[in-house]
């Protein structure tokens, strides 16, 4: 389909409205995805949303009109999260959905949208149908959970749940070296606002996003959706392999000590060594520079990052040692110095058992075989999952495709996701 | 030794005396080495002398002094090669030496000059001790050799071996963007006279070169020389590894196509393949660029150079081929795509086995150990060994540095390699 044809078009092309049931319209979701399109849109058909940008507050306050229509009682804290909520039949704790809406740089239009307008069908299907939830529902928008404008995301859900500390927020600096505090400041907040957005995480039950899968598994396996078991805390390094640089000529290859030699052994080496460990985990390097890179020159020394992931915290530290005594193999097999430095860890999630068999059980329903799934990536959920229980639905991704304009996701599975998603919140309703 | 101690002083600490004889005198050496290092100094005590500039023209005429004064007959050809000419007692064949005083940006004070002084210093020996060569005699300056101001040297050498077509000198420019046809007549010269440089190579019976290593060897064995027995050839392939993107974290292991595990796998394969070959073989990856080089993105596409080289053309061409079938058994084993492209194919020229041994034998006449080494650069000797025989002699280089102000080579050792050369020269005389 042309990506010159705009979101609309092209979601409601092939749509089979008899998946417009149950109060959930699937021309309403078709509308609000396009309308959230336009706000921020780019030349090629994505969006430039930064958190606390113009962009991101329109497209909130675009959602808020829509939730005021939907009879929810809307409230913004002072990190910009929006709160929609709908009474339940008795108060208490409340039953939590949503994601966000800032995206990355011409970024694509489901990323964190699609979360938003599902949380928002559910209230939509309720109020068609008459039903009144037996809890409070809130519909949930996150600030700035991409991070592309201080790259540090998921500061709305961090400042929710209580972790803002983690964030120093006082020392970033966004993308045009504005303080935090300016930022906040501008978007109409402050930073003690920011502070006080510091939630009493008891009045909130449990926490379900629905997002888009960002990966591949879905669509080969002809899948609408599936069961996210937890997500993939990431742990980074960056690692230097250093040795002599030489002529390529007039070194013979037994008097060499070359970088790339020792960096090629190691990255093939631990290919193989994720599923050592674990089903889930994953090592990548993304990254390679290689000094001085020069045609007839042998390399000296070779920077490379490794980004490893798994659901499972004591299998991925397992796996780090494991990565790192790889390379000190290879280093020395290779007769190189080599270093390695951990730049970042992020604590895995995974999701309770109960909540991961009711979402099995709530696909299962649809009549869709119950996929589980791993998110490597993070998301919202997981800053929320840290304080009170979180699961996470994932939709298919076309080709995997995200972070960018070509990110896509057939409207069939949007609405099958939200009547999946509905039915997993209904369960809790009731529990 | 602090690099702002001159060259002459540097040279001469540490220099024994006693190896000045037979006509052969280290102080000349080291005043004419120095001398040379003022033309084009840099201030890290390197010089810049690029092909047909003003400096490498000042360091010609310097030299062709130092010529006159020794007698010699001095003519320039079209190319800008001095030649300076000592009768023989017979006319015939004349037995050459020399090398280049152009050097690459910031290069070093012996990478050429020594060539060409060492060359002269044989003639001022003959002069003081009142010898006459039997055949003519001919010490040789090439123009351009480094190539550092077209992108492709040996110029001087090629222009009077007849090899100037394969240059394609009117398509060349200049780092300035200045054509050749330009360059040649700012020199005070012009393209039709650079093709009119074409020698009558019957006119030369052998052509020797002294140089530096360039390379750690003769520093690692405790040699002052050693005897090259061949210029390797040099083949140049760029391969292109092309998989698929990914999120590093939603990205099952086995649901990869990553091309630089694909790249190390055969990076690393290719590491033991030129010792199956020969001992002199090597093959090296100086240049990785990974796309798009992100952290938490599985690398797409890798580009990489390989530089292989041997002097036995059939055995580096075997090599070739080899690796050519590593990049695809790499390529297969990790399901993506390889291409492997040419770029630059010279042929290596194996010094006759005569002169080898006269090689030889004249580094042992002096009381040292014989080793026959591969020079791993190509230089003027290898363009003038496709049409006359051709020898060469290397110097030991301090740990290999070169085209560096760094580039060091003692003063004992250039004077123990003159007494060689002019052995080496003596034999041929008589033959």
């Amino acid at each position: 389909m042309s990506s010159s044809m705009n979101v609309f078009a092209k979601l409601t092309t092939g749509y089979d409205e008899s998946l417009s049931r149950s109060g959930v319209s699937g021309m309403r979701m078709a509308e609000r995805l396009s309308e959230l399109s336009e706000i921020g849109k780019t030349t090629e058909g994505g969006v430039n949303r930064p958190g606390f940008s113009f962009e991101e507050k329109q497209a909130k306050q675009l959602v808020m009109s829509w939730m005021e229509e939907a009879g929810l009682a809307v409230t913004v804290d002072g990190a910009g999260n929006v709160i929609g909520r709908m009474a339940g039949v008795t108060e208490g704790k409340a039953i939590c959905s949503g994601s966000h809406v800032d995206s990355v740089p011409n970024g694509g239009n489901f990323d964190g949208p699609l979360g938003v307008i599902a949380a928002l069908e559910v209230a939509e299907a309720w109020k068609e149908t008459g039903i009144q939830p037996e809890k409070p529902y809130e519909v949930i928008i996150f600030s700035d959970e991409e991070g592309s404008r201080f790259g540090a995301g998921l500061t709305g859900s961090h400042a929710m749940a209580g972790h803002l500390e983690e964030k120093n927020p006082s020392e970033l600096k966004d993308f045009d070296g504005k303080s935090f505090e300016t930022v906040m400041d501008e978007y109409g907040s402050s930073l003690e606002a920011v502070w006080e957005a510091k939630r009493d995480m008891s009045e909130i039950e449990l926490f379900v996003e629905l997002h888009i899968e960002q990966g591949k598994l879905l669509e080969k396996n002809g899948l609408s959706v599936g069961a996210v078991k937890g997500i993939a805390g990431p742990v980074w390094m960056n690692v230097t392999f250093e040795g002599e640089a030489g002529h390529a000529g007039n070194t013979p290859m037994d008097d060499r000590r070359d970088s790339l030699v020792a960096a090629s052994h190691f990255i093939h080496a631990i290919a193989s060594l994720p599923r050592k460990f674990s089903d889930t985990a994953v090592a990548t390097i993304g990254k390679l520079n290689v000094y001085p890179n020069g045609i007839n020159v042998i390399p000296q020394k070779v920077e490379l990052t490794v980004d490893i992931r798994d659901i499972h915290k004591d299998k991925r530290d397992a796996l780090v040692e494991s990565i790192i005594g790889a390379a000190q193999v290879s280093a020395s097999v290779h007769n190189v110095e080599v270093e390695c430095q951990q730049t970042l860890t992020v604590d895995p999630l995974l999701i309770p058992e109960k909540l991961l068999s009711d979402m099995k059980e709530s696909i299962e329903q649809f009549g869709m075989e119950p996929m589980e799934l791993m998110s490597g990536a993070g998301h919202d959920s997981m800053v929320l999952g840290r304080e009170v229980p979180a699961a996470m639905l994932f939709v298919q991704s076309k080709k995997g495709i995200s972070h960018n304009p070509e990110e896509w996701t057939d409207l069939n599975d949007c609405v099958l996701a939200v009547h999946v998603l509905k039915a997993f919140i209904e369960k809790q309703m009731t529990v």
